[in-house]
């Protein structure tokens, strides 16, 4: 799998309702060139995350969201975190070898600066160290998603031994590393997924004490109380929607709410979700909610990898990749990521490691 | 208006929707007379608070606001904040003369033992320190419901000078002395209220920026929006409901809410407000809304009290009381209230203190 033409995936259109394969447009094109203080990167694993759904409304929509972030144009390149390695350089600190992650977007090769690439707002690029994990986990649980997941847990919702942490999206890329940090914390995990064999996966093999597949359960609020008899003190947020009304009735005083994701939202105009008001229960509860973005916590990124790197070496963590090999099948395995398909962190296989070829 | 029997307001039937007259009961006695360890309490001023109303939901109801809350039976005297003076005492630490703060109810005579009255889970009794501010004052700025505005305001909220505050129920006992605060940090503040008259006066006399009348309003998302055309930064909310709906698109990057009142949810089942989910506005501004209760800062009252009351001595501050005569016309006060009828803190004039009668 090495390529000698650049391929790229760019937005064809902005989707209606949920994306579709031809939202997306394959462009083939030549292998750039870095110029002085560039070099090139061959990108190995593209991550595919909910959030790029959201860069793919409209810009006036998409300024609801942020009035500021870059916004993706019609025939941009796809936005989207990799893990790559350098293949050319003239930076004087990245030499052919080293291993980078960074959101360079959806395409084989792309040249960077070192700085972090500004496609979309990006907070930096991150150098790979090889002997933490394979360079796949640093776009899963030693990566973003894994910080997310690290301290939106461990700042925002604040476990404490023997507290009831629930958990959405639990089989996902992000909810997997919630709750077993939760668990390696002390505490009760219950985890909400959209499939019997994602419940079972995160029952079995994490170890969660409960799992609820929201899809088949009529009545989930009554079904998260039983899975939550002391109720509930932390839960980390990865869909908002009506996941979130069920919830909410079940707070204990001073619970905490991490809100990560609203995967359950996006598919309707940008704050535009109806369902249960917060508010008397927050205050019935003294209970807090919060917006949660990554990159706030990143001067303690370094310290949390190790911490979850040991973890997976000592075999108290399991990490669990989706892959789809091939950037052509791009679109294909987003679309299906919104629909639920994968368990474990959603993966395109680009190019294979030079070494590895 | 000395009386020489006791009168006490009770809960007759649990309010349908909006509370009205006749769900409350006059019941004459006589004035009880204290046991060792007691004192008598006469009430002077009774306060008509908002909360007031959820604690007239029938129990099963009212369950899922508390778990563990006393709960008002039938029959039983109303819950409520009263300034009173000590007639009578066989307790070695209050004499007759001391007045006090305290949750005894809607009665003109009251028992306490000193320990906190324990009616409502009330937080314990507050000895009046007279030379601070007039009696009343302690049911309004110098009281709990000054407390609320101010730790609300400054431990949840935590403004910094130039931000914008946005606080509803602006003309309401909690919502004029958290505007006036954040005047007096440096806010840009904007109130919004219930009638012309009210915010008028936020405007004209407590110098707040803006007052927006929602009631008149068509669109009171674009009326905030060219009120805050900063954005808001500060959120001090003493409504959810509709209102909320309206301020959370307004939200500017780390806001920070206060839910302190829901009066606009407390004609609905509780919890079962239906309107606009606040979770993409909280992700996409990293946000923060907290629950709060003032007995949660109780040990940092005293300081805040001699800053409320400094300010008030400097005329930095204005208190404003909207004040009935006599215990009897309690519950039309508390009626008209919750229809918005006060401008500034509502209280019940039960007796006159021993030296002015």
């Amino acid at each position: 799998m090495l390529h000698n033409r650049n391929l790229q995936v760019v937005l064809a259109r902005y989707p209606e309702g949920q994306p579709r394969e031809d939202d997306f447009r394959l462009v083939e094109g030549p292998i750039p060139s870095p110029g002085p203080g560039q070099f090139l990167v061959r990108t190995l694993y593209l991550s595919l995350d909910p959030w790029i759904w959201l860069r793919m409304k409209p810009v006036a929509e998409y300024r609801r969201w942020s009035p500021r972030n870059k916004v993706l144009g019609l025939g941009e390149v796809m936005h989207g975190a990799v893990v790559g390695e350098v293949v050319e350089s003239r930076h004087p600190d990245f030499k052919v070898g080293d291993l980078i992650e960074s959101k360079l977007g959806w395409q084989r090769y792309a040249l960077s600066d070192g700085a972090g690439d500004r496609l979309n707002n990006a907070d930096g690029l991150t150098r790979i160290a090889p002997d933490l994990g394979p360079a796949s986990a640093w776009l899963g649980p030693l990566g973003r998603t894994g910080m997310t997941a690290y301290f939106g847990l461990m700042k925002v919702c604040q476990p404490k031994p023997g507290e009831t942490v629930v958990v959405s999206s639990a089989a996902g890329a992000t909810g997997m590393v919630v709750g077993q940090i939760a668990k390696i914390k002390g505490c009760r995990v219950v985890g909400i997924a959209g499939s019997d064999a994602k419940v079972d996966w995160i029952v079995r093999d994490l170890g969660f004490d409960a799992g609820i597949n929201y899809r088949t359960t009529s009545d989930l609020e009554a079904a998260l109380g039983r899975a939550c008899p002391g109720g509930i003190d932390c839960y980390y947020d990865c869909t908002g929607g009506p996941i979130a009304d069920a919830v909410l009735p079940l707070l204990n005083d001073r619970a905490r709410w991490a809100v990560v994701g609203v995967i359950a939202e996006y598919d309707r105009p940008i704050g535009d979700s109806l369902g249960r008001r917060p508010y008397t229960m927050l205050l019935a509860r003294r209970a807090r909610m919060e917006g949660f973005v990554v990159h706030d916590w990143a001067r303690e990124h370094p310290a949390a990898i190790r911490e979850i790197a040991q973890w997976m070496r000592e075999g108290r963590f399991k990490n669990r990749e989706y892959i789809t090999d091939g950037l052509e099948n791009a679109p294909r395995a987003f679309v299906g990521m919104l629909q639920g398909d994968n368990i474990g962190k959603n993966l395109i296989r680009v190019s294979s490691q030079s070494g590895a070829a």
